[in-house]
C-alpha cells in the first residue's frame, strides 16, 4: 500500500478478501468489503446472511437487510483518498462519495494484486492440479464428439465430467465452438450441431480448492482442409512462441509480441485480434494482462496463459492456450 | 431521465444495454457502456472482439484491447453530473472521473429500472413459460431425490434438464440443500448426502429467450416431525400472506409486512432473516426489493418473488418461494 501511496483501501473482489481473510463469501448484490488501513487494522464488513462470525479472526462490522451498509463503512474511512477495488459496482463508490465529500476515491486493487500475481509453493501446486485435471476433462470431451451432437451437450458434459472428477465446477462457462461459430471470439456456445469437416474449439476450465485452470484445444472433426492445417499449424507455432519467451526478466508486452509476430509475418495479423493472455489463479481473469501494452516482468510465480488465435470470419477459429508458471530459469507449463 | 434530474446516464448492465438496444454482450472485465443523452442521443462503447456492427442502429464507437475505452468515453460526456449505472465496476467510474474533473458521478440506474420495471405483454408471456419450464425441471429434480444422492448431482441435474427442455441454462447457481445445509441462506451446494428425515430446499431458476424464472420449494425426505410440519406450514401460510397481499396499490414494504407478520406471530421473526422478495426479469434479480424499507407501490406489469423462509440453524431451513405478476386487480402467480 505505501508503494502505491495508499493510506486506506476498500478491498471487495470475493477472491482478494479470500486472500486476506480466509473467508470467502459471494455477496451478489449485497455489501462485502475488507477495509486495510496503513497502520494494519482490519474490518470486514458484512451482511448478517453471510455468517461470518467465528470464520475469520478479522473485526467484523455486520448489517441486515434494512441497514444502509454504506453508512456503516462511511463512518470508519479517514479523510482523503482511498483506494477501491476494481471491481466494486459502482453504486457503493458513488454512495461513499456522497456521505463522506472529504473522501477521493482513486484506484485501488494493486496492492492486493501484486500480492496475488506472485503464487507460493501451495498456490502453484493447486494450480497444476486443477490444470492437470483440466486437461483430464477436456481429453474425454474431445473423445464424446460425434457427428450431430450440440455445442450445448458438450458444455453440459464438460461441467459434469468435471463435477464427478472432484471439481467445484467450471471456472467459467465452458465455450464450445463447432465450425463457424469458432470464428467469433464471444460465441456463446448454442445448438449449433457437428458436422464433418468442422473445426471445433474447446475453451475450459474447472475449479480445484478455489483455484482456477483454463485452457484451450482446437481439433478437426473428419477430413482436415489444407488451410484448417496451414492456420492450426500457425496458432500452434505461435503459442509455442510465447511459451519459449517465459523467462524471468521478459516484459508481458515481448511474450505477447513473440506469439503475435508469428501470425503477422504469415499474413493473418488481423485475424488475431486479441491479446495474448491472461493471469489466472483465484479468478479465472486476473492481473496482468499479456498484451501489446504490458509492462508487467516476468518473475517466478507469475502464472499466466498463452492463448493465441486466427479467427477467420464465416469459415472456422483456431486457438491454441496452455498456462505457464514463471520458474527460477524459465516456465513450466501447467496444461501439458 | 428528467424524472430523475439527468441530462446523460452510461447505461452498462448487460441486461439494461439489451433492453434498450437489441445487443446482448457480456463484455467480461472489457468495457461495454452505452451513454444515453437527455436528448436522446445514443452511443454504444464496446470491443471490437463483441462484433457489434450490424447488431443495432445505435451508433457505435469500437475500440482494441490495446486502446484505452475510458479515454474514448471521456471524449464524449457533459460537464456537471452523469448518472453511472450501479453495477458498473468502479474502475471505469474513478478513470472517468480522473480523465474528466469536471464530471461529477451520480447513482444513475433509476431511468432505466424504472423502464423496466413494468414488464409488457411481450416479456409477461416469455416469463410465464420460463417459470413453467422452471416448474417441469424443479418438479423432476424432486423426484430423482434419493437416499446417499449428493446436492451437486441434483444441482447438476437440473441444469440438464433445463437444457433438454430448451432452456438457455441455468439464471443462477441451482441452490440445493440437504438437513442442515438447508439452515445456511447462503449455503453452497456440496458433496452432502441426502438422508431420510432431511428437509430439502430447491432454489432454481432457468433462462427462456433471455427471461428469468427463480422459485424454491421445499419437501421432505422420509418422515417428517412435528417441528418440521410445523414450520414449513407457517413459511407456506406467511407466502400465502405476502401473495394475498399483491394488488396494485399496495407498497412492497407491506407486502413483505403481510409475510413476515405470520412468522413473527409465531414466534419465529429471528429465523426469517432476509427480505421478502426481489424483482425479477432479464436479470434473476432486479429492481425493486420487497423488503421492509421498499416505498415502490405495486403496479400492473411488475414481477417479483414471495420468497419468506425459516432458518433453524443446526437443524434445518424452509423456504417457499413464488414468482407473482401484478395484474389489474390482485397478482397472477406465474409459478403455481
Amino acid at each position: 500500500m505505501s508503494a502505491c501511496g495508499l493510506k486506506q483501501i476498500i478491498v471487495t473482489n470475493p477472491a482478494s478478501v479470500f486472500y486476506l481473510t480466509g473467508v470467502w463469501c459471494e455477496p451478489f448484490e449485497r455489501m462485502l468489503a475488507l477495509l486495510v488501513k496503513g497502520d494494519g487494522r482490519l474490518t470486514l464488513y458484512g451482511n448478517r446472511l453471510f455468517a461470518l462470525e467465528g470464520q475469520t479472526d478479522v473485526p467484523l462490522a455486520l448489517y441486515d437487510d434494512t441497514d444502509d451498509p454504506v453508512a456503516l463503512l462511511a463512518a470508519d474511512v479517514d479523510a482523503g483518498p482511498i483506494g477501491i477495488d476494481k471491481t466494486w459496482p459502482s453504486h457503493f463508490t458513488i454512495r461513499l462519495m456522497q456521505a463522506r465529500k472529504d473522501v477521493t476515491p482513486v484506484l485501488g486493487s494493486q496492492p492486493v494484486d501484486d500480492a496475488r500475481l506472485i503464487k507460493d509453493a501451495e498456490e502453484l501446486a493447486l494450480m497444476r492440479v486443477s490444470s492437470q485435471m483440466n486437461v483430464e476433462v477436456c481429453r474425454r470431451i474431445g473423445e464424446a464428439l460425434h457427428e450431430g451432437c450440440t455445442e450445448k451437450e458438450i458444455q453440459a458434459l464438460y461441467n459434469q465430467i468435471a463435477l464427478e472428477l472432484g471439481a467445484s465446477g467450471p471456472a467459467f462457462t465452458p465455450l464450445i465452438c463447432f465450425g463457424t461459430s469458432g470464428a467469433e471470439p464471444h460465441h456463446d456456445s448454442d445448438g449449433t450441431r457437428l458436422k464433418m469437416g468442422d473445426t471445433v474449439i474447446m475453451d475450459v476450465g474447472l475449479i480445484w480448492k478455489r483455484y482456477c485452470s483454463d485452457m484451450t484445444r482446437t481439433v478437426h472433426f473428419g477430413p482436415v482442409s489444407g488451410e484448417q492445417k496451414k492456420v492450426h499449424d500457425l496458432v500452434t507455432a505461435a503459442n509455442r512462441a510465447g511459451i519459449a519467451a517465459c523467462k524471468p526478466g521478459v516484459k508481458l508486452k515481448d511474450i505477447d509480441r513473440a506469439a503475435r509476430k508469428v501470425i503477422e509475418d504469415a499474413g493473418y495479423g488481423p485475424y488475431f485480434n486479441h491479446r495474448t493472455g491472461h493471469g489466472i489463479g483465484l479468478n479465472e481473469h486476473e492481473f496482468p494482462d499479456v498484451s501489446a501494452v504490458s509492462e508487467v516482468v516476468a518473475t517466478p510465480g507469475m502464472i499466466f496463459s498463452v492463448e493465441p488465435g486466427i479467427y477467420l470470419p464465416g469459415k472456422f477459429g483456431v486457438r491454441v492456450e496452455d498456462l505457464v508458471a514463471i520458474t527460477e530459469d524459465g516456465c513450466e507449463v501447467l496444461t501439458w
